[in-house]
């Protein structure tokens, strides 16, 4: 007996999601998609815009439901999508079934895998004790600097505050539950410039060249070992990513020259450690610094939310997990200030490609993989 | 008794060369002026344009006149001048007496020289044997590829090479005779690149970063002594002028990191070495380096000519001439290919500046110097 004609079927919920453009920062119709599906299941939903131009407005959901006294379990994720780009097989945001695969832009990244929360609520038992949730914004892709951080503002004020999280970012890597992340490393941009004296080659006593003090605080800089890595953690790492004189003048020396870098970093720091160490290496030869950090790092040390999940994934696909901080950045690292996160979703091979596609076994696999995670989460068994 | 209203004084000399508007590279009427200068001295006279667009066209004028047999004095210099600029107190190409300076643009670099050399003609005994020739580009100030290069070639054919030649640049500093220059240090640009294999820096291992290589490289040139200086030279010095990786992507692995750096060098090394030391140092790291020779380095051992320079300085001025390397290049490299070469000539305090002028009484100085060492050269004491 195939579920597929059922309205709240997970591959129907997702080909809804996915007939929405929603190229970030999104707002409405995809907002209005997820609200008509939640509020039937008896959550109570909140959207609203934060932002303005050029970040915004982004448009972000708050829904839950609170069943008697426990916990509180929440889902997080995103509905905007990156741009889809030319070249699609079929309309991007026209959801189409070919074999066994559901194309279109967000279908692992993650409206697919909001589809399977969805429909994995449909699945809890009625007398679940607790509270669940949905944080959902319009804003990962882009600056993410009106979506999460605004949700756990609205949650603040509205007194909600989960003990565990699940990001349904797309992490597993060959199959379905390969990969779950309980962390990811910080992220810090410095720019290490060094003034001189402009003047010419012929006489270089009257000049003061800035680049000899770059290149020894470049190789300072990568004579750097940061850390050798934690049980969790790679160690962190340290990119020159640009040099940069722009002098055109073949005998003049330049007056300032500026390297720009790059550092991935573990929970053994800080990007205010990180910067006041970078100041310490310039300052040597006369260097400054100014830094912009994209995200500190965060880890939810293994233990039993992790569990919970990986045993979730045990019992549906018979898949070992692997527990990961590799990557990127994501809004996991906002909402590890409020209780253990941790990220799982579907197979990231083809997010942010052209014909992004999921397959349809994986949602059903992740609609069940899910359902049993909220069970155990709000009543251990 | 004054000089000055007779038509071969100097100052007049001067006034007619500098009337003539010829920026680099210069042709025609500043050239036909001084045809008409030597053509009464008794000179043959041979005016030709050399090169094409853009360095060219330039005009060359050789001249010479030979009175029995003798070795081959020469006078070489230039006849264009570098543009004016805007700001002048008057016109730059009226040359105008105020006070006690002749002021127009190549007052002192170096239609004034030329003005000197000329006026010193009159000045020499009609019975002195050998050769006296001049020896004039219009392209000193620009890319110098048809220029004096172009004068040696048409020497060559008609069997002229000098024995001794003076080259009128303006190399006093603070007064009229205080610095004679017995050479010049070569001047080579290079371009240092590594080549790597751009990423994203959230995977380093799949990419290879060029910069820290090119730190290493640039660290090992930093610390390349290339020689302790000579009797006469300064070290050679190696300027590192530019970096440039142009990665506007902060989250991007650059492919690619190039370095730009020029090195003067003493008469202990030629541009083709240096390139070979070059590469060496780079491909350490797997660099490859480019590279352009501006100019080779010249010395011209101190002896029978500086001698001679430095002692018709003393005769007329008093001062006593320091010997000197410093600088930039001058024809003086190419014409030491061909016999034992000195610079001397006026003050260059106001050389290629605003209101560039002379002093009166420097001009006539000048030929008086001019006159001493054409008259020891032709006929020792
Ligand atoms: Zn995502
Ligand atoms: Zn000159």
């Amino acid at each position: 007996m195939s579920m597929t004609s059922t309205k709240d079927d997970v591959v129907a919920l997702a080909q809804r999601l996915l007939a929405c453009p929603s190229v970030t920062p999104a707002t409405g119709a995809v907002f209005a998609e997820l609200e008509s599906m939640l509020a039937p299941l008896g959550f109570t939903v909140d959207r609203f815009i934060a932002g303005e131009a050029p970040d915004g407005p982004v448009e972000n959901l708050l829904a839950w439901r609170t069943t008697g006294a426990g916990p509180h379990f929440a889902y997080a994720g995103h509905l905007d999508v990156v741009p889809p780009g030319a070249g699609w097989t079929s309309d991007p945001f026209a959801p189409d079934i070919r074999g066994d695969l559901l194309y279109g832009r967000g279908a692992v990244d993650m409206k697919g895998s909001i589809a399977a929360f969805v429909a994995a609520l449909s699945d809890l038992p009625d007398d679940l004790p607790g509270t669940i949730s949905l944080i959902i914004t319009g804003d990962e892709e882009g600056p993410a600097v009106h979506g999460t951080l605004a949700l756990i503002d609205r949650m603040a004020t509205r007194g909600l505050r989960p003990d565990f999280c699940l990001v349904g970012e797309p992490t597993s890597t060959q199959r379905l539950g390969d990969v779950v992340k309980i962390g990811r490393r910080g992220s810090v941009n410095m720019w290490i410039t060094v003034q001189g004296a402009q003047g010419h080659v012929a006489y270089p006593h009257l000049a003061d060249n800035p680049i000899p003090r770059l290149v020894r605080i470049l190789a300072a800089i990568e004579a750097e070992e940061l850390d050798q890595g934690t049980d969790w953690f790679q160690p962190s790492n340290i990119e020159i990513t640009d040099l940069e004189v722009g002098n055109p003048a073949h005998n003049v020396i330049p007056g300032q020259a500026t390297a720009r870098i790059s550092i991935r970093f573990n929970d053994q720091h800080s990007g205010a450690s990180l910067i006041e160490r970078m100041k310490e290496l310039a300052a040597v030869e006369g260097g400054t610094v100014e830094a912009r950090i994209s995200g500190e790092s965060f880890l939810t040390q293994p233990g039993p939310l992790s569990d919970l999940v990986t045993a979730a994934i045990r019992d549906v696909t018979g898949v070992e997990a692997e527990l990961s901080t590799t990557g990127g950045t994501s809004d996991a690292r906002f909402l590890s200030r409020l209780c253990p996160v941790v990220e799982f979703g579907l197979n990231n091979a083809t997010m942010h490609k052209l014909d992004e596609a999921v397959a349809v076994q994986d949602l059903r696999d992740l609609q069940r993989i899910y359902a049993r995670i909220a069970k155990r989460a709000l009543r251990p068994a």
